[in-house]
């Protein structure tokens, strides 16, 4: 039976919540990580993936300068980098010159792969759609990577940015 | 260590996945429940939830007719309603009259919740975006619901449609 309650509360009945690290390069070229639970598959031909990042938010400006972005679904061992990448902002922190955390060039883009993460998709940018407090990006995804070892990914498991392996 | 590897490939490391069981009525009046994997949160105020439903759907034309939806959290052990729904098509099948499922009616949209539910959200539309060979479906949460007993989220936790709880 259900019961009105507030939003609020209402959606922390939403864990686990998949955990992704989206990465564009600014104007300097440097490469902004960024960890977003916000995100879907859209499109299955061709393949398109879509996030959602808070209008304040630097990453805002990265992808619009780039006009592409990698989406990586992180492993269970990376929640440190998780939270450093989604607590700090690319305006005055280069994250991945502060944080230990492994890349790789991409290879159709240009922008940067998690070299731990389960995997890898490298997407360019198809529309931008506004939706409240944040814009929805829709990226085609033009080539994808996996893990040569297996991983589980991460999720948020609970309030206060918990995070572990959903299982 | 990156390895690329086909699109079908990588995306098969997605596991587990969120489902949710969107719902909107038809021009004759008539609940059509949609099972989805593809979906996010987009907003936090005001709270908003997006949807991406593949362009063949019936559910398309009962979200454009209806201007709203409810998006419902299936709990873990309604995995054979959430089959049902996603398997079957509106057209030509009156899903909540062949699948014994128990609804309430919403409170502010003409729609209904999952009785037995974790959470429902009742959502007003808001936009909607082409994406590839999906519409995306933006709804403002305007009122929501949690089920009054301690409920588990349904997941997709592997290919082929195997559903369960994620832990």
């Amino acid at each position: 039976m259900q019961k009105q309650i507030e939003y609020e509360q209402a959606i922390k009945t939403k864990y686990p919540e998949q955990v992704v690290i989206a990465v564009a390069k600014d104007k300097a070229g440097r490469a902004n990580p960024i960890t977003l639970g916000w995100t879907m598959l859209v499109s299955g031909k061709p393949p398109m993936m879509a996030i959602a990042v808070a209008k304040t938010h630097y990453s805002i400006e990265t992808i619009r300068h780039s006009k592409c972005f990698t989406i990586g679904y992180p492993s269970s061992d990376m929640a440190d980098a998780a939270l450093f990448f989604g607590s700090k902002s690319g305006r005055n922190t280069d994250k991945f010159a502060e944080f230990d955390c492994k890349t790789e060039s991409a290879k159709a883009i240009d922008s940067v792969l998690l070299a731990d993460a389960v995997a890898n998709f490298e997407c360019t940018l198809r529309t931008e759609t506004e939706a409240g407090d944040h814009i929805i990006f829709v990226g085609e995804v033009i080539c994808s990577h996996t893990n040569t070892e297996p991983k589980k990914r991460l999720y948020t498991t609970a309030p206060g940015h918990k995070l572990g392996p959903a299982s």
